[in-house]
């Protein structure tokens, strides 16, 4: 299929086919690369500086792994067809946010609640550039150069922000709109029809969707495509590239991506939609929520399905604490986006937040099975 | 073994054995980890707030594997062991070279030839911070906190540089010594004993020693054994840590270490000395050759032995350009380290080079075989 | 959860759930395990013959992974409560299903048409013990301990086969009913509903789903539980073992399997109703179908959804030749069950097919791009 | 290098080599290849039954990964070069066994001492064809076609057979050589000098070297070429052939064979005649030994290095039982040809053999280390 080709198909048929042609062998299933150096041309007419392209197989030719390789170039290829964008892939997410901000620059960056990782990304690059960190109430600090990120849906509570009304603020300052949209991954949100400049994903989390391999992306919207060879460039400087298995892997998962993200979306919103009218009868056991968050909950919607991760509050912090133990098919683990439930006491990895208060990521489980398994946690800890 | 235990054992032994007890599984052979995440205990009474130690495997024990996870644990014990002192594992050599500048943020660093790669990471982080590059012959204008930054042996010479001599430069100017010795790993050359203050290596080459991983490494000095943490700090953020394979095959590779690099280095040094002979012995094909450059060749001594890389000039850029497609045993590409000796033409991968220059990388094949090669090869440049 | 919480999950939670509990690690995915040997306890009092469990982990326990290994006793745990009784895993289809006839021994196997290796194992048999094929139409030459062996669905046509029928001929013979249901995997088929002793299944297809990994399984009726053991010995000498990242594959291929096999069974038997209405239709380029064959065009009923697979008959051996290389979203290649879909004329695999046959197995694309595709290849034979 | 210039080549070189131009990429390390199917030509005239060449890639051409597949033909070509002929892998060493005697069929099998697995599989093959094994002692009974086969070096003593004697009894009687030598992989032995018609090898040991992967090869002698084709359609219906990954990492494991297998033996003899000196000191801690047995100390020679697996006796079983306890380099686990030392209680799984006896399995460490470890060990006996 050529590119247009694919563009054409639906989401699912381009997370199988958007890498097609660019491996020269004909193995069905790609081949694990793991090579660091590529042969230069046994030609030697054919030698040239600082291109390695193989006539037999230009669209899989590399030089050296840190530049390119095989299955992240697949990887990459099927990301920029499902994220809408030029796509450059990263060895964790907050790699790619700190790749990101490294080329952006900025003076100022303008941040709301969200991931404790982002922020410590942006306290290193203070202590190198005296970059500033502003809220999202302070935007109008922002000038030309300047970054406003926002993270939707946001962690922990899986809550969406709108997206078009920071863009506005955006261009109005000159600045750009960089969104990490990990908890809402394709087919569920394109944060460039809403005007982001970049979007950033923790592949870690539903693009891997099975809680075995790091990795992080970066892609651009298609109007700042002059962006990608910047970051391509300092990509091979910065040196922190996905492993070879991550690559790999990553590609493997993304055949899967819409039918487990519908599905952990599809149960994620009516176990939400469950619980908020479980925990108001008080008969259930779920009594024992006394609040629960999400997107689903919220006036704004997300047309295209909500993200599956949610919080829920306890009526006490230790009740929250003995929650997980409760649990036989939540694991309890920080992360999100595997076919596992996980469930975490955020208070174990955040210090910020309030202590009565559970992160819950859904899997690809039966939706019943997870209803049955809450309510006999919920009754434990009355016990 | 307990670690003092370890300390007393001969490289070898300390190559299959710094790991021992870093694993409760009872497998002999590491398993492959690929887990991000991390299940907290499941006793709700020992759960404690970025601590997630499991009593029954403490060493064994993680949270998240973009901060630690268990291959790279143990790929780090094994190379803190062999290289002498803390050490832990990045992306690639560059994301380890990047991750020990931005820890030490100097204001200025000195630094000679070498690697391109190098520079290119002080120029982004000149873009960054202002960092100043100076050349060694400008060490004067370093002060407190600034680096000198060594690279030895040389890329791609694989001549030695004088470690004492720039260690105490350093130290006169309250400077830091930090040394690439991707060159010469162990056991050819301990730069701590020298006086560096920080090792970086690229383990994509001796250390990996397959052409089938990227790795780097920073080792710290004993001394200065309080950048550790604040290193793996800023690792968690920087994101780029190595890929889980690449941990596991590391970590493989280790084990053969000692075998590989001294069968390399002694290969290479007698290629070169036969090299030398043979290019003044107008009846021979290495007549073709004008130098060769290695540490063997030089006054100074490595009294462990020298690296395995040199590098030869011939007559004319278009001998250079056409010698790699006369050889069999030498594949034609960049990179170095591994088992198969490769050769390159430098010129490809570094516009600043003696077009005429040629790196050559020998591997663990057998001595008469490369020399009948490299013959055979010079021979059918004359035809 | 314990093994009696595990059976009352949905199928979609056992292939998340069933093997909780198997490992002692924390760590929320399976690690890749390739170790050959497990170390003794460190107890010399705790040495037995024969036996390595470790009494902190005795469900990751193991001595020798020619017997037993950590990944693929993951694996075996989640088919056997996918498949409803003990199961054990092999190198690929055919060293499983030669494992069962070794085990059975049997003097007469009566078998229809189907999967050519099948016969080529029958013949290898005959060459070593005198095994006899007859017909299914033969099936009163079987006596006690002879074997029925049933595929369904058939391939190439993936119709089904009337399996009750078959199990009251074995019953009534004294011999027994072995089915190759590989074509219709968990959820589509439970041939122990139907009487089946033994089930085979080339793992490879749909229970590896990503055509890379060879694996073949037997599972065992809950009422000859008892062949289990000696399958496992004879296992243990034929030392046809699954690989280590197969057996890992393998398992993390089943948490998608319900998502992948639901919806590929949807959308193949969407396609064979469209493309059954569209051929009779004189103006379709379908016409140049003359003939469909799938089991939801059977009167026969598989009430959980049809397998993937069907067969499509074009007018000439020449069309059949040609389609393939009309397509864009079917790879021209044998195997089926993959995510993506395959086409095959398969006369290039079978020489005793009709030469105007094609196998389709259809992957997780979009319905729509495939149709679309198929109809413009239809076109393209036109011109 | 044609296949020709490989064989000129010493063995070093050859684990290095004998696979280039085998695959078409120009990655420097092989690809871990993992699929099960490759795609037909797209050119429909090119289409043969049977036949998938690719002309752009003939030696890197697969139909499906059961027949064959690149990571393990790039493993048997390297194998096929370092043994001495023809080469074929297979899941573990008894199933290359197994198939070995598949192919043969003979009526009569005669065979001495050695590896418990082996007399597993003649009882296997008894069940289903006759087959009677007879002693060494009984070759006269043997006919045409008939095998006489011989471990050597002897598991668990190292001991050597004498392999001439043996190929004329079997030349005498129409019979066939087959020999294990897994105990003394290249550069140690090559049977096919002293008359083997196949040897086998438990790859798992001394060619995979790091005790992560099962392996069987069957290399046939040159004369008896003629058996490869067979034996290659067997094994493409038995079905048990090697892992993707065990293929990439058994080829990986070669580059380092003869370093690793040298080493090992060196260390090994080295012990051995230390041990044997040592227990007969009364002062010693090694008087705890009442016997060690190794080829070294037999009048046999082997010139080209012993194998590094010996026998040692201590005084009672109790103290055979305990031993391993007090050590620290060495792993007390069953297997052997691994990096790491082994010691193996051989009681555990062998229930025929003298309860104080211990196989020792030496691995890279060393040899002073490995001294002073056993040292050690066996004075902790004493208190």
């Amino acid at each position: 299929m050529s590119p247009k080709d694919v563009s054409s198909l639906g989401l699912a048929s381009r997370s199988v086919h958007a890498d097609d042609g660019l491996s020269a062998h004909r193995a069905i299933a790609p081949a694990v690369h793991v090579s660091t150096t590529f042969a230069y041309s046994s030609d030697p007419d054919a030698l040239k500086r600082w291109d390695n392209t193989d006539p037999a197989a230009p669209h899989d030719s590399h030089s050296y792994s840190r530049y390119t390789a095989p299955n992240t170039t697949r990887l990459e290829a099927v990301l920029a067809s499902l994220l809408g964008g030029p796509a450059l892939s990263y060895g964790s997410g907050l790699a790619a946010f700190h790749a990101l901000l490294v080329h952006l620059n900025p003076k100022r960056i303008a941040i709301g609640e969200g991931y404790h990782g982002a922020f410590g990304v942006i306290r290193l690059l203070t202590r190198l550039t005296g970059l500033e960190a502003v809220g999202l109430d302070e935007i109008d600090k922002l000038g030309p150069g300047d970054v406003i990120h926002i993270e939707t849906p946001l962690n922990p509570t899986g809550e969406a922000r709108d997206l078009a009304f920071y863009a506005a603020k955006a261009r109005a300052a000159g600045a750009y709109l960089t969104v990490d949209a990990t908890f809402a991954p394709p087919p569920l949100l394109d944060p460039f029809k809403w005007g982001a400049d970049a979007v950033v994903h923790s592949g870690t989390k539903y693009l891997g969707g099975h809680s075995d391999l790091l990795c992080g992306v970066i892609a651009v919207s298609p109007e700042k495509a002059g962006w990608y060879e910047d970051l391509k460039n300092d990509r091979y400087l910065l040196g922190g590239v996905m492993g070879s298995l991550e690559g790999w892997l990553g590609l493997r998962s993304l055949r899967t991506l819409s039918l487990r993200v519908k599905r952990q979306s599809e149960t994620a919103t009516a176990l939400v939609q469950w619980l908020e009218a479980e925990r108001l009868n008080p008969g259930s056991p779920a009594a024992v929520l006394t609040r629960v968050q999400h997107a689903s909950l919220q006036p704004e919607q997300m047309p295209n399905g909500y993200g599956p991760v949610f919080a829920i509050w306890l009526q006490t912090k230790d009740d929250a604490r003995r929650l997980p133990s409760k649990l036989g098919l939540f694991h309890h683990a920080t992360s999100l986006g595997g076919v596992e439930s996980l469930i975490e006491w955020r208070a174990l990895s955040d210090d910020k937040i309030d202590e009565r208060v559970l992160r819950v990521s859904i899997g690809v489980e039966d939706l019943e099975d997870l209803k049955a398994d809450l309510l006999a946690g919920f009754e434990a800890l009355r016990l």
